[in-house]
C-alpha cells in the first residue's frame, strides 16, 4: 500500500545531494542581473529620481523607474491592486523599491544603484497602528488604483477610522447582553509580534520578456496566480505568460500572491529580450513581507459553574504599507476568535490597518497565532478564576463532532477532546508540582483554512508502463510531490518509483489556485486521484481489448492487468492499444466547489493540540521547555513521517515567536532586518523531549479520509508555553515572544504586587 | 475561417526577429562544452586510446572513450542497434565518433583532442556497394548487438552477398513471363548520388545526468523515439528522460531518430552533473548523416500500343556503415519502382548495402528521389520508343482512383491525371519548338509516406479564455504549430492569436510518433482536432450549466457561448464552471491504427507533379531552367501559403541533386564535406518562372480532407529536367546532378554516335 507508508521523500537525494536545481540556479544565455534600489524612508513624496549617471555606467544595460510603466498597469494586489510595481509618487515604507538596475553583474548593478540621484520629500510617519488609526492622521492611500478581490468590502480611510485596510465583523447572539448575564466577566489584551517568515531560498526569480510573451522562473508558491496577475498587467492572454517554478526552498507564506515578479518582468520589458535575474538577499525579502503583528482585546463572560456565556474580541492587525493578503488575514482571524468552545454570544471586530511598514502577507495559518496565542491564554486565565484545572475546563467546553463553530460554517468535523487529551497526557499532565517554577500547559488550535477547492490534474502512463503526474502544487519543501505521487501509485497499482512529478511550468500544467492553505493533500490530492482513476478506467479498458474479454474481469496487481491467468504488463497494455511500443494514456482530473468536497467551508477544521512541560529560571527568567508535544488530527496520514516532520516543523518555527522572534520598527525604521539581530530557532533550542502525534479517524474529506495538516502545530506552542509559565509561577504574560527579560520583568512586578 | 485561411506563422515575428531560441542558444549554469574526435580511416582496428594528456589538460573535464560505457547497451538504432554511440573494437567510416572531450570551453576542447591518441589498424575500405558485394568481402558487421525494429528481416552478409544491410523484394504477377510476352522491352540503369540534407541548425544537443534521471535538449524530430532510446540504453523508465525540443532549424530527415543524442548524454553521464553541450559544425553534421545514394536497374516490356507489360527493377542502395534508418529506406522505395501505372506483371528487388561512408537516414521522401528519377526518366523512353508524346503517354497509364498500385496496400486515392495535366499545361507543354535546345519534361512522383497514426495532444482553454494546445510535433520550419493552432482555432471558433503551441518537453508533452512522413498535419492533425472537439463538448456542457439550459440549445461563435439572446465569453463559462477567475478545461485526442483513418497503408498516397521548360547551353552543357512548376494533390490545404511554401521549398531542395550535388567519397574518404565545395542551391538558382499549384479535392483522410505534403515536391524535378533535356536534345541523362560538363559529355558523345 502506498498510501499510510513511510515511503522516502521522492526528491530526497536530489536535494541532499545538490543536484536538485532552484531557481537562482538558472544560468541563461545573455542573463543579466538586477538590483533594486530601496526607499531609505518610511513615508515620502518621491520629487524626483535622475538615472542619468547609472545609465551611462558601463555594464547596466537598463535602468527601470516609474517612467517606464505608463503604458501598463502597474498595479497589482491580490485583495486589492494598491501597489505599484516600483515606487510612483510616494514611498510607503523603508524598503520600497523604487529603481531597478539590471546590468551585465551584480557588481556593476550596485554600483550604478549608488549612482541614481532620488530627492525625497518626508511625510510624518505611522509608525504604529496607534498612529495610523488617530482622528486626524494623513492617509497613507487615498484610492486604490484597480479592484481587487477584497475591493468591494475594503474601507479605504473612512468617515469611521482612517488608514483601515480592511476591517470585518462578526456576531453570533447578543453579546452584550450575554456579557450583562455573565457571573463574571475577564478582559485581557495581548501582543503578538512582527514575525519575518524566513524561508531558507529568499525571493529570486529569471524573467525573460519577447513577441512570445513572458517566461518567468520564480520561487512562487502560487503560479497560476502570478500568471493571471502579469497577464492583467501587461495586457497578454494567461496562454502567452509561462511561470515555471523549479524547487523552492521553503515558502511559509512568504511566496504566496505576487512579490518580486511584477517588478522583475517589467526590468525585462526593458533590458531588449535579454533575461534578467533578481536574486534577493535575506534581509532584502525581510523588506519584502512578513507575518502582521496583532494586538487582541478580549473579553468573555461566563458562569461559576465554568459556561462560556458571551465574547467581545476586537482585532487590530498592522497590515503595513500594502494590503498584500491583509483583508484576508483579518476575515480568516474571526474563526479563531470565536475558539472551538461552546459559546452562544460573541461578536469579534478585526480590523487591518495600514502603517508605514513592510507589507504584512501570508504566514503559516494566517491570523492563526495571533488570536489563539490570545485565546487559549485567555481560557486559561478563565479556568484559573474558577479553580478549574485548564485541561478539565477545556474538555468541558470543546466543541462536540457536528456543532457549530461558527454560523454557517462547516460544522466540527473532529473529536477534539481526543487530540487534547494525547497531547496533555503526553508531558505528564499536572505531574509537576505547583508553583515551583515548573509547570505544564496546554493549548487547543482549530482553524479554517480557506482551502479553495478548485485544481485539475493530469495522469499520464507511458509505453514502459511508466507514470508522470502534472499536478500544479508546488514543492515548496512540505513534501507534496511525494504524497501526490503516493496516491498515484495506489490507484494505479504501482511501486512508488514509477511515478514521476516535476514542477509547475503554467504552459503545461494544468491549474492549481495555489500551494497553502493545507490544500495540496486534500484538494489536489483529491484531483490527482480522480485523475489516476480516470487513467485506471482507461487502462482496464485497454486491457480487457487486449484480453478480449470484458472490462469487469481485469484485475490490477503490481503493474500487471489480469484476466483469469492471463496477464500483461501496463506497458504491454499501452503498446497493445496504439499497436507500437509508443502512445499513452491519460487521466483528467477536476476539481471545483461542491464536487467531492461538501457545498459549505471550511472543507475541513486544521486542528493543533500542544501541550509543554517547562521550567523557568526565577533568577534570569529564562524559559527551558523540557518537554513538546505537537498533536495534529490529519484525518490520514498519507505518509505518517512526512506529517509529523510538518508539524514538528510547525511547532519548530512557532518556538521563534514563542521565545525569540519580533521584527523591531523605530520610526519606520526597521531595526533588525536580518539573521544576525532577528533569531530564528536553532536546532540547540528544540525541546530535549520533542514529539508529535497524529490522530487518525479517517474522518476527513482529502483522499482516504485526510485532512489538511502543516500549519497546525505553530498556533499552540505559544499559549501552552505562556500557560505552562503561569501554571509554574502564577505570572500571566501577554506579551511575545516570552524573552528572559520580558519573563524577568513579569516575575519581578508580581513580587513587587504582593 | 481559421482553417483554410492564409493565416502567418505564429512563430514568424519570434523567428525573424531573433527572439526564437534554439538549442545552441541554451546556456545552463556550470555547462561544459564537447568536441568529438572522429576515425580519419574509413574502416579499423581501434587497437589502443591514449587520453591521459587530455585528461591531465587544464580546463577538461571528462573523456569519454569505449571504456565508459560497459555498464550500458552502447549500441543504438531505429531499425538495427548496429552502432555504438562511440567506437568499441573498430572504426567503420571517416568521421566515426573515437572519443569525446568535454571541458570548460570549445577551444580547450578542441586542444585536448590533439591530445589524444589513438593507434588504428586499418583494414580494406569497402568504398563502394560493389566492393561491398563482391564475393569473398570482408564482413562490416559480423553480428547486430541488439534487436532493432527491422532485425528479424535483416540479413547480415548471408551466404547470399555479404554485406547487406537490408534486402526486400516485391513480386505481383509474373513479370518474367510478362517480359517474355512484351512487344518491346527497354532496359536503363540510373544513378542517384549521396545528399546531404542540409539544413540550417547543425546537429545540437545539451544534456544533463542526474540521480533524477536524464534532460535533453536536442534539435530532433523525433523526441519521443529519443526518449524510449536513450531509456533502454540507460536502464531508465521513460518518465525519467525528458527530451526537450526548442525551435529546429530545419530537419529535411537529417534530424530523424537518433542522431549525437546517446552520445552526449553518456558524455553527461561522465561530467558529474554538469550539463554539457554539443554543437556540431556543418562539416561535422556532413560526418553524421547523408541520403543513400542509388543505383537502379529497370527493365520494363511493353506492347506496340502502349500498354505496360510487365517490369523488373533492382535497386542497390549505398547505406554506409551503420543503418539508420536504411532497411525502412529499402522498404519504402519499393512502391516508387512499380510506379503509379497499370501494370500487371512486377518484380521489384531492392538492397541497403554496407560500405565504409557515413551512414545513411531519411531524408526529404524516404527512397523517392532515387527511385522516381529512374522510373519517370524511364517512362519517357518507352514514349520516345513508342513515339507517344510522354505527358500522353502518362495520361493513358496512370492509375484511376480506387485502382490496385501495390497489392494489399490502400488502393489510387487520388486524381493523378489531374494534376498532371495542370503541372504540363503551367509550362506550355509542347509549345518549344523540337531539337532547338529547348524543351520541355513532365514527371509524376506517386509514393507511400509511412505516417504511423500514433498520436497524442490535449488542448486546453484557460480562464481568460486563450488555449495552449500541447502537441509533440516538432516545429522544423515546416509551419505545424501554425497548421495545428488553425485546427484548434476552427473546432473551437477562437480566433487564430488566442491559440499558443511551443515546442516538445517529454514530461510534459503527449507521445507523438515523430515529426515526418507528412503525418503533422494529417495524422496529429486528427489528433489534435480530437482533443479540440472533446474541450468543446466539455465548453458547451458547461456553457448549458452556466445558462441553466441543454447542450443542445448552446452555440459557439468567436469566443462566446450562447443560448438565445444570451450570451457568455469563454472566459466567463470557465469561471463559472469552478467558480472562481481560475481553472481550465482539458481536451484529449487519441489517435491509433485504425481509428480516424482506413486500416490499410498508407494512410493517403502522397502525390507531386513537376513539369519544367528548359534550354540547354550546346556549348557548355548548362542547363537553365526558364520554367517549373510543382503541383501537390493536398486533398485540402489548412493554410495554402504554407502549403505552397512548402511544395516550392521541396522542389528548391530537389532542384540541388537534379543540377548540383552530390557527396563524393575516393577510397573512403570524403572529397567535398563542406558548403564550399558541396554546391546547394542558392536564390539566383530559382528559375525564372516558378510556381505551384494545389490540387485540393478534400479528399484525404486529414481534418478537412488534408492529405499529407510537403515531400512531393523534391521526387519530380530531377526527371522533368531529364525529361526535358531528352526533348531539347534528344539525349538521355541517367546520372545525376545533371552538371554541365555531365551534360556536355552527352551531348559530345551523342555527337560522336551519330
Amino acid at each position: 500500500m502506498a498510501v499510510g507508508s513511510k515511503a522516502p521523500r521522492i526528491d530526497g537525494i536530489a536535494k541532499v545531494t545538490g543536484q536538485a536545481k532552484f531557481t537562482g540556479d538558472l544560468n541563461l544565455a545573455d542573463l543579466v542581473e538586477a538590483k533594486v534600489l530601496r526607499s531609505p524612508l518610511p513615508h515620502a513624496i518621491v520629487e524626483s529620481i535622475d538615472i542619468q549617471k547609472a545609465a551611462a555606467l558601463p555594464g547596466v544595460v537598463a535602468v527601470l523607474t516609474r517612467d517606464d510603466i505608463k503604458d501598463i498597469d502597474p498595479f497589482y494586489g491580490n485583495c486589492l491592486r494598491d501597489r505599484a510595481l516600483v515606487a510612483l509618487d510616494k514611498v510607503r515604507f523603508v524598503g520600497e523599491p523604487v529603481a531597478v538596475v539590471a546590468a551585465e553583474n551584480v557588481l556593476i548593478a550596485e554600483e550604478a544603484l549608488s549612482l541614481i540621484d532620488v530627492h525625497y520629500d518626508e511625510l510624518p510617519c505611522l509608525s504604529t497602528v496607534d498612529d495610523a488609526l488617530a482622528p486626524g492622521a494623513p492617509l497613507l492611500h487615498e484610492t486604490t488604483a484597480g479592484a481587487g478581490e477584497f475591493h468591494d468590502i475594503a474601507i479605504l480611510g473612512t468617515a469611521m477610522k482612517p488608514n483601515v485596510c480592511h476591517y470585518e465583523q462578526y456576531t453570533k447572539g447578543d453579546a452584550a447582553r450575554g456579557l450583562a448575564e455573565a457571573d463574571e466577566i475577564i478582559e485581557e489584551t495581548f501582543e503578538f509580534p512582527m514575525i519575518y517568515q524566513y524561508a531558507m531560498e529568499p525571493h529570486t526569480s529569471v524573467a525573460r520578456f519577447s513577441d512570445e510573451g513572458i517566461a518567468l522562473w520564480t520561487s512562487s508558491a502560487h503560479p497560476f496566480l502570478v500568471r493571471s496577475e502579469l497577464a492583467h498587467m501587461f495586457g497578454l492572454p494567461h496562454a502567452k505568460v509561462e511561470v515555471i517554478v523549479p524547487y523552492v526552498g521553503g515558502a511559509y507564506g512568504s511566496k504566496s500572491y505576487f512579490k518580486i515578479e511584477p517588478l522583475i518582468v517589467a526590468m525585462a520589458r526593458k533590458t531588449g529580450g535579454r533575461p534578467v535575474r533578481l536574486a534577493q538577499s535575506v534581509p532584502e525579502s525581510m523588506l519584502t513581507t512578513r507575518r502582521h503583528s496583532a494586538r487582541v482585546r478580549i473579553k468573555t463572560g461566563f458562569t461559576r459553574d465554568g459556561t462560556l456565556m458571551a465574547r467581545e474580541a476586537e482585532v487590530v492587525m498592522d497590515t503595513g504599507a500594502y494590503a498584500d493578503n491583509g483583508p484576508r488575514v483579518a476575515k480568516r482571524a474571526i474563526s479563531r476568535m470565536i475558539g472551538p468552545y461552546k459559546l452562544a454570544h460573541c461578536k469579534v471586530d478585526v480590523t487591518a490597518v495600514y502603517t508605514n511598514s513592510v507589507p504584512a502577507g501570508s504566514m503559516r495559518s494566517i491570523g492563526g497565532p495571533q488570536t489563539i496565542w490570545a485565546l487559549e491564554s485567555h481560557m486559561d486565565s478563565i479556568a484559573h478564576r474558577l479553580g478549574f484545572d485548564p485541561l478539565e475546563f477545556r474538555l468541558r467546553n470543546l466543541l462536540q463532532r457536528g456543532e457549530e463553530l461558527k454560523s454557517g460554517a462547516t460544522t466540527v468535523d473532529a473529536d477534539l477532546r481526543q487530540g487534547t487529551k494525547v497531547a496533555a497526557g503526553a508531558v505528564n499532565w499536572g505531574t509537576s508540582p505547583r508553583r515551583l517554577s515548573k509547570g505544564e500547559g496546554v493549548a487547543v488550535g482549530v482553524s479554517d483554512s480557506e482551502a479553495m477547492p478548485v485544481s485539475v490534474a493530469l495522469v499520464r502512463l507511458l509505453a514502459d508502463g511508466s507514470v508522470i503526474l502534472i499536478a500544479g502544487t508546488t514543492e515548496v519543501g512540505q513534501g507534496a510531490r511525494t504524497i501526490l505521487s503516493q496516491l498515484v501509485a495506489q490507484e494505479l497499482h504501482l511501486p512508488l518509483e514509477r511515478v514521476t512529478m516535476r514542477g509547475t511550468d503554467t504552459l503545461a500544467t494544468p491549474f492549481d489556485r495555489s500551494t497553502g492553505a493545507s490544500r495540496s493533500t486534500t484538494v489536489m490530492g483529491n484531483t490527482v486521484r480522480a485523475a489516476a482513476l480516470d487513467l485506471r478506467a482507461q487502462l482496464i479498458a485497454a486491457a480487457a481489448e487486449a484480453l478480449n474479454t470484458n472490462v469487469s474481469a481485469i484485475t490490477l496487481r503490481n503493474g500487471t492487468a489480469g484476466a483469469g491467468d492471463r496477464t500483461m504488463s501496463y506497458a504491454d497494455v499501452v503498446r497493445a492499444y496504439f499497436g507500437m511500443p509508443g502512445g499513452e494514456l491519460i487521466g483528467r482530473g477536476y476539481m471545483r466547489p461542491g464536487e467531492g468536497f461538501g457545498s459549505k467551508f471550511p472543507l475541513f477544521w486544521e486542528t493543533g493540540m500542544g501541550a509543554a512541560a517547562i521550567a523557568v529560571d526565577m533568577e534570569t527568567g529564562e524559559i527551558k521547555i523540557d518537554r513538546y508535544v505537537t498533536v495534529a488530527d490529519v484525518g490520514k496520514a498519507i505518509n505518517p513521517v512526512q506529517a509529523e516532520g510538518q508539524d514538528e516543523g510547525a511547532a519548530v518555527q512557532g518556538l521563534g515567536h514563542t521565545l525569540f522572534e519580533s521584527l523591531l520598527y523605530e520610526n519606520g525604521q526597521p531595526l533588525n532586518a536580518n539573521l544576525v539581530d532577528y533569531r530564528v530557532p536553532r536546532f540547540t533550542d528544540i525541546p530535549d523531549h520533542f514529539d508529535s502525534a497524529l490522530v487518525e479517524n479517517e474522518d476527513g474529506p482529502g483522499p482516504y479520509g485526510a485532512k489538511g495538516m502543516g500549519e497546525s502545530g505553530i498556533v499552540s506552542i505559544a499559549p501552552a508555553v505562556g500557560n505552562a509559565i503561569f501554571r509554574a509561577t502564577g505570572v500571566r504574560l501577554r506579551t511575545l515572544p516570552l524573552t528572559p527579560e520580558r519573563v524577568w520583568r513579569a516575575l519581578k512586578n508580581a513580587e513587587l504586587a504582593l
